[in-house]
């Protein structure tokens, strides 16, 4: 069974949560601090295996929204989670039995735990992407026939927006200008669904995955030389999936924009050999392609992770900054991102990118 | 007992709803239609004097939000309109006793008697502003007390957004962009309260109001050489309130814009004689503020009443085009509108503009 209890748990799930969250995907140490917090008052998180979840349950994934740069600033009290479950419990008419995160890259890794250690509600280990999408309609829940709503989001200030939308691209479009008008950040409960759907939607045991990137970060730097490659190798274990070394340089510019709820930016890489050896990353929230000399080497929903050369400490798109040393490695999205179905909801062209998909490994 | 039940009848309150809309609030004529097509398959629409209704009713507002412009060209179906209603009783838990008009300036002078034909529930001769405003927080029910959430709007494909705010400012920042996203238009059941809490923030008799005056100007069309004049006098039979000729001359400059969800513009008048007399309105969706060769002469909350100058057929901003004869009447606010908490809410500075309320005959 998978715990998360310590003070160093909770950190190295949100150090692997921000790896995953592949540049975006929003601060995991906030809605850490808020679980310490819980934790410290006696409260416990219980994490369940998904297949353990019956077919019956009714689960609802809490998520907060809104661009990363804003969330950081905002702590979500117990208040307003214990008024979004109760709130949601009244409107669905019906006992929240399982939380499960919308999206394990990032904060809303964490946030679920904060609520299932104030509800006492069980926490599923997996989520509904694998890593982090900048958009509802790209999650894995909604891929393969979940939806977003009837959703129920709150802010700290007591507002309450419930949605019924026809589909999950309204839904995310009602949910983006409605973010921006509550000061940037809401919490809300989304993807109301029974447990069958939740296990044949969801990406399993991904809580487990970032508590162990998390840990293997932190143990490598006192045992390996290279954190990166230790990294590397630990995630070619994975016989489905495959890791490799992308680039190793320092930033050299590196552009920022909030727009419509988003965080927009681009950001360039040199090697440590001068100024002819370019890698470039494309960022809408998370890092959407690489590119090395102008050649395609990754792209979405393969995910691009940017970690510090030294301490293997994943580094997210909006706190690059020029002069950083960092290694960039590539890693092939879960399976259940990259079938026809999933490309169509996330492949490169749904981000406005002229390009195909093309696996990692063929790149 | 009022009637809304002719061709001609529904016309005249369409006409009158234009004239009290100064400028916006939307073409009464849409909701008009859909009330005529009603009334041809049998049913009726029972209106009641305001101060019949109970204490313990439940009343809700059934209103349209928009741009006049986009509103246009949506005609809200019998189905969204059924939807509306049967989707608000299920989330307040209980049957609506009665509706009422959120504004009888335009759009939503109609749209709650075709509801009330549809449902067979009565529809109260009164409003919540006796004009049209660019803000739900603007009206009356706001203003005295009732709050515009919990609320409950729907779009034609089935899309439903239910809030509840803090406060009524914002409830209309939601509800603002938010009807950007939903194409421009939905129907909204806002501002549920008792039958007491109506009849203390409601502007009494608007519907009797806007029929009479729809009815004087068809008429005055045969009986007076000078309509314009024949309506002022008819508006000066209240005591309580005062209207005057501000202006006749010709459109001679009109821009238009539709910003964030309003409709923003200027209107250039100038007198027959030449270029030496110059009249402004300044509009935002409605029109707000009127100068003659720069001194302000009409400013809100009082009207604006823009009339074609032979037929005294009522023009709306966004029909305002160059070379239009017209004739400006400047009409005081019903009282309730010019209390110092409503000019709180609804006076000049609340519309950027840089002056105090000067009521119209001090003007």
């Amino acid at each position: 069974m998978l715990k998360v209890e310590t003070r160093q748990e909770i950190e190295d799930l949100a150090r692997g949560a921000t790896l995953l969250g592949t540049g975006g995907g929003g601060d995991p140490h906030v809605g850490g601090l808020f679980l310490k917090n819980q934790l410290k008052t006696g409260a416990a998180v219980r994490i369940v295996p998904l297949a353990e979840v019956p077919d019956d349950a009714f689960v609802v994934s809490i998520a907060g929204g809104g661009s990363p740069a804003v969330m950081v600033e905002h702590l979500e009290s117990r208040t307003t989670l214990e008024r979004l479950m109760a709130r949601a419990e009244r409107f669905h008419g019906k006992t929240i039995d399982y939380i499960i995160s919308g999206e394990i890259g990032g904060a809303n890794a964490t946030l679920p735990l904060a609520a299932g250690a104030i509800s006492g509600k069980p926490v599923i280990d997996g989520d509904g992407v694998g890593r982090a999408v900048p958009k509802l309609d790209m999650c894995t829940f909604s891929i393969y026939g979940a939806r977003v709503t009837p959703s129920v989001a709150l802010d700290d200030l007591g507002n309450c927006i419930m949605v019924e939308a026809v589909d999950d691209a309204t839904a995310e479009k009602i949910a983006r200008p409605t973010i921006n008008v509550l000061g940037g950040q809401r919490i809300g409960a989304i993807f109301p669904m029974s447990g069958a759907t939740t296990k044949r939607t969801a990406v399993p045991a991904t809580l487990t995955q970032a508590l162990e990137l998390g840990r293997l970060i932190r143990e490598a730097r006192t045992t390996s030389d290279d954190v990166a490659q230790t990294l590397i190798d630990y995630l070619n274990r994975d016989k489905a999936r495959i890791a490799r070394l992308l680039f190793d340089g320092k930033v050299t510019d590196v552009t920022h924009e909030t727009r419509d709820g988003w965080h927009f930016g681009k950001a360039t890489l040199q090697g440590f050999d001068g100024a002819t050896d370019v890698f470039t990353i494309d960022i809408q929230n998370e890092f959407l392609a690489a590119r090395r000399n102008g050649r395609l080497v990754c792209t979405m929903p393969d995910m691009i992770l940017v970690v510090d050369r030294e301490t293997g400490e994943p580094l997210t798109g909006e706190s690059l900054t020029f002069g950083q040393r960092v290694k960039v490695i590539g890693y092939s999205a879960h399976p259940m991102l990259r079938t026809p179905e999933a490309i169509a909801k996330v492949g490169p062209r749904c981000f406005g990118l002229d390009e195909d998909f093309i696996p990692i490994e063929d790149l």
